[in-house]
C-alpha cells in the first residue's frame, strides 16, 4: 500500500457542533484502480482530485455503487469499525450484479483499517456523533459506448456527521412510483437506485411528508422499504419487518436490530406485509411504533404514516423499542456493554 | 458563452477507417454549470478534465442522464444534426424524473449549434460512419447524502463514429432479469437504466447472444426492448412494435421509422406485443423480420431470436424492410432527397 500523507491536517477547522452530513472530508482518502484485469496497489493520499475527463464511464452509465458504515470511538478512547466485514460483502454482491470486479479483503478492510488509523483523530467520542464511512466503487474507462467499462475505481472516503435527521418523521405510502422491480437492482445500493428516488420523495415532501414508504412494483400493495432505510413495523405484541428479496436491500443496522429484539425476547417476524394491513392497524390503534433502519440515520422514528390522503399518528414512545434499540446499538459501539457477537473490529 | 479554442486539433491522429465508438473525442467540449439555482455562462472549451473531487454526487447517488444523437455531412458536404430539438426535450423528460434542472434551449440547442460549427471538420462524409454527440447532465454537487444534489453540470461531447454493430444480431427474450418497472425510470435515459443492464447481457452473451429483449416488470410476459434499441417486429404483413409507457425510451429513431413507415403505406401497430405471440410467428414462420431501433445502430437487424432454450432463425432479406428503412433514413441524412419533415438542422 502506498501512503501520501497530508502536509497539514484539515481537522482544526471543522466545527463539531455543527456537524451537517456528508460534508466535510477527512484529510485522506483510499484509492485502488482495477486495470487491464488485475487491482493495482491501493493508495492512501490526501483527500482530493478525481483526475477523470468527461468521458468517464460511470457519469454515463451508472456503473457504480457504494456503502455506508461508520466508525465509532469507545468510552476507553479506542477506535472501531461496526461489521465491516458485512460492508465489504456487500458491496461485492453489487458489483457483481453491475458487472463490476469484485473488490479483494486486502483492498477494502486492510485498506479501510489503514485509513481509519490514519484519520483516526477525526472520530469523535459522543453518543450521537461518529465518523461516516465511504467506500464505493465505480467505472473509470474514458469512453462513451454502452457496454461494461473495462476500468474500474474502488475509493473510500470519510466524514464526521452527526444525526441524520432532526427528530422523528412522517411517511407516505408511495402508490404511484417504483423504487425496484423483481429481476432488477433494488438488493443492490447502486448509485442508480438513489438518483431515482428524489423526485417521488420531492412530491411526498410537498405533501407535509419527510420520506417515501416504498411499495412492491408489480401492485402496490406490500410495504418494502421507508426511503433509504430498512423498516420496522411493531403492531399488537410482534416486530414486523418484510423479508429481503431481490427490491429490498439487506441492511446490516436492520439484520443487527433484527438479532437483538430476537435476542431480547421479541417476536420478530420477517415476512410480506400487505399496505393494507399497515393502514387498519394504524387506524385501529394496533400499530404501537414504526422505525427506519439504516446506518447514517440508524433508527429514524416514524410519527405519521400517510396513505392515498389518509394520515395517520403513530406512537412515538419515549420507552419505547426505536429507543431502546437505539440505546442497545450505541451501547455496543461505545463499548458500555459486552460486545457479546464480536461487531465491533478495533483500529490500531 | 464562452469560447477557448484548442491549441491544436487531434484530427490528424485519428484513423476514420477504424473508429472504435465513442473512444476518440472532438477537439472541444461544451460545458455549462447550473450553481445557486441558475444556469451559468456556458463555455465551450478543449476537450479535458472533470475538475471534480471524489465526493462529485453523481458517483454517489446517479442524478445523470444522457442523450444520443448524430451530426451528418450531406453529399452538399453540409454538416446537419437530425432532430435535436427531440434530443432536448427528451433530456428535459429525463431531467424531472431525476430532480434536475431543466437545460434551456439556448444552452442546448444554440450550445450545440456552435460546439458542432466549430468541430465541423470532424464530421465525415459517410455512409455508415457520423459525429456520434452525447449531450448529459450530471449532479455536481460534493458532499454525500442521500439527497439531491445542488449544482448540476451539463456538457456536450462528440466522437467520431463507424457502425455500432458489426452484422445483424441473435437476442435472448430475457424471463428473469428486468430493466424497468412502472413507475420507475425506464422511459429516461438515466445513467443506472445502463449499469443495471450490463449483468444480464453479458448472461445473455455467455449463451451465444448479443443482447436481450427485455419483457415486463410485473410477470415477463410482454415484449419492451431490444438491449438499448426499441424493437419492431414484422409479423404477416403488420409492423408493430410495443406502445410508449413509461418502462420504455421514447426512442426518435423509433418515432422517424414509425413515421416513414406509415408514409410508405405500412401497416403500423404500436401495441402491447406478448412474448407468446412472437415466439408462435417465429415458430410457424410468420415473423419475418425484426430489428432495433436507436441513434447508435440506427437499425439493427435481428437473425435469432431465443426464448428459454430454443432458438428461431429470423429472416433477414437483404431487400427486406430493415433495409429499405436504413437507407430511406440514410437519404434524409445524406440530403439525396428532400426532408420534407424538416428532420435536419443544418449547422453554419
Amino acid at each position: 500500500m502506498k501512503i501520501t500523507l497530508a502536509q497539514q491536517s484539515n481537522l482544526e477547522n471543522i466545527d463539531y457542533d455543527n456537524l451537517p452530513f456528508g460534508v466535510n472530508f477527512t484529510d485522506h482518502m483510499l484509492v485502488c484502480h482495477f486495470e487491464n484485469g488485475a487491482w493495482q496497489e491501493p493508495e492512501i493520499r490526501p483527500f482530493g482530485n478525481l483526475n477523470a475527463t468527461f468521458a468517464l464511464h460511470a457519469l454515463h452509465y451508472g456503473q457504480a455503487a457504494f456503502e455506508g458504515m461508520k466508525a465509532y470511538r469507545n468510552q476507553e478512547g479506542e477506535v472501531a469499525l461496526f461489521r465491516p466485514e458485512r460492508n465489504w460483502e456487500r458491496l461485492n454482491k453489487s458489483a457483481e450484479r453491475l458487472l463490476m470486479p469484485q473488490v479483494p479483503h486486502e483492498v477494502f478492510i486492510d485498506g479501510l483499517k489503514k485509513l481509519i488509523e490514519i484519520d483516526q483523530a477525526w472520530v469523535p467520542q459522543d453518543e450521537v456523533k461518529s465518523l461516516y464511512i465511504r467506500p464505493y466503487l465505480f467505472s473509470s474507462s474514458e469512453f462513451i459506448a454502452a457496454r461494461p467499462s473495462e476500468r474500474y475505481t474502488f475509493a473510500i472516503i470519510c466524514s464526521p456527521v452527526g444525526p441524520y435527521y432532526a427528530g422523528a418523521v412522517k411517511v407516505k405510502i408511495e402508490d404511484v412510483f417504483t423504487r425496484a422491480a423483481s429481476g432488477g437492482i433494488g438488493f443492490t445500493k447502486a448509485a442508480g437506485n438513489y438518483g431515482g428516488a428524489f423526485y417521488p420523495t420531492a412530491k411526498a415532501i410537498e405533501e407535509g411528508y419527510n420520506q417515501v414508504i416504498w411499495t412492491d412494483h408489480a401492485n402496490h400493495e406490500l410495504i418494502e422499504e421507508s426511503g433509504t432505510m430498512n423498516i420496522m413495523l411493531r403492531i399488537g405484541d410482534k416486530m414486523i419487518t418484510p423479508p429481503l428479496t431481490d427490491r429490498i436491500l439487506a441492511g446490516i443496522t436492520r439484520d443487527s436490530i433484527v438479532t437483538l429484539l430476537r435476542e431480547w425476547g421479541h417476536d420478530v417476524e420477517e415476512r410480506p406485509i400487505k399496505v393494507a394491513e399497515v393502514v387498519e392497524a394504524a387506524r385501529n390503534g394496533e400499530l404501537k411504533e414504526a422505525f427506519g433502519m439504516g446506518t447514517a440515520a440508524v433508527v429514524s422514528v416514524i410519527q405519521q404514516i400517510g396513505f392515498k390522503g389518509e394520515r395517520f399518528d403513530i406512537p412515538t414512545p419515549e420507552d419505547g423499542i426505536a429507543s431502546k434499540i437505539r440505546k442497545g446499538l450505541n451501547d455496543i459501539r461505545l463499548g458500555r456493554v459486552e460486545d457479546t457477537h464480536n461487531w465491533m473490529v478495533k483500529v490500531k
